[in-house]
């Protein structure tokens, strides 16, 4: 298992090394990584914005309890949930399905009713949650990618996501922020770095039957 | 990036060759993977069920709309969301954040507090569907450490979580199903396999600033 070793070696980075960037070609595999991230009915009910303006992010530091790594990190990565997911955006995907398989839009029909179905049954604020998870399923392919690639991250709940929406004119959008993550490297004093990964031990997370 | 490849080549696996099951070795190869996934505060608000025992696949698989992965999978992983985040769950992991880091738990108090105002902030509710999310991440952790090692997965949330919380004696244990995986081996003659995978164009899914 190939990963083990990148998945001890990453951390929550709390100190990045700001004068430390991710070459063009880092970021772009690394964006190729997640956007191959499974999600339910492969709809991706979620957009990934990759924030470089220091304007911008020093207005999100402001809205994130003033944590450096939003300002010093490499690129700020935000993961914002789809608020309107409806037969309109069904159609696009299967639009999209369609295309992209080369196949009659009529030959989906039948996993397009599901989807429809599936998103009818469910109250607005269900939908919006179950976009919330897609992107968690996302930030876990992210994180794992970096950490593969000796790329830091830092995954943070630690922010104020209605500011975060204002901000980024994500309700426009028809989106809301759900979870960030700045990517860089690490300082070299981040004291972070040294603690020893806590985990549960597995005969205390796994259930075997 | 040495995972666009496994990533490309994964896929939902709708049929498992029933014969094919993974070794002890990579079964917790992987699972030591998935036990590194991060979580809010190191929190890991959840479970995790491997579950191999026939009869109890045949129930569940009769409350996961009759999907044969179930069954034909080498093993159905069960992600599982804990039902009761409080002051006391909290205690127990600085416990073993002082034990594993070998400090006094005195020097934990101040990340203590924090962790206890979060969840004394939320409503009980609410901290289940953090924990969902947590679930969520670890999955995506698992989707990509298997397709890296060649393991097969399919994440399902067709599935009656009430069901699966009753036939695993969930409830009793303080937790509720968040989502699903049967891990394993694709079936030769998966017609799924040969789709083509769609994902959002990159400019339909980042926004760049």
């Amino acid at each position: 298992m190939a990963l083990i070793q990148p998945l001890e070696w990453r951390y929550a980075t709390k100190k990045f090394d700001a004068s430390k960037k991710l070459s063009a070609g880092q970021l772009e595999n690394l964006l190729d990584a997640v956007r191959l991230a499974p999600s339910s009915f492969g709809l991706q009910h979620y957009r990934i914005l990759v924030i470089e303006d220091a304007g911008l992010r020093e207005q999100l530091k402001a809205a994130a309890y003033n944590q450096s790594q939003i300002t010093d990190a490499s690129q700020l990565i935000v993961f914002a949930a789809e608020t309107k997911i409806n037969e309109a955006y069904v159609e696009k995907y299967v639009d999209l399905l369609a295309k992209e398989r080369n196949t009659e839009r009529a030959n989906l029909e039948p996993f397009e009713k599901t989807m429809i179905a599936t998103v009818n049954h469910r109250a607005e604020d269900q939908r919006v949650a179950w976009a919330h998870k897609q992107a968690y399923l996302a930030l876990g392919v992210l994180l794992t990618a970096a950490a593969e690639a000796g790329i830091d991250a830092c995954p943070m709940e630690g922010f104020e996501a209605g500011k975060f929406d204002e901000i980024l004119g994500l309700s426009e959008k028809g989106l809301t922020a759900t979870v960030i993550a700045p990517i860089g490297f690490r300082a070299e004093d981040d004291a972070y770095a040294h603690f020893a990964k806590v985990r549960k031990p597995k005969e205390e997370l796994f259930i075997r039957l």
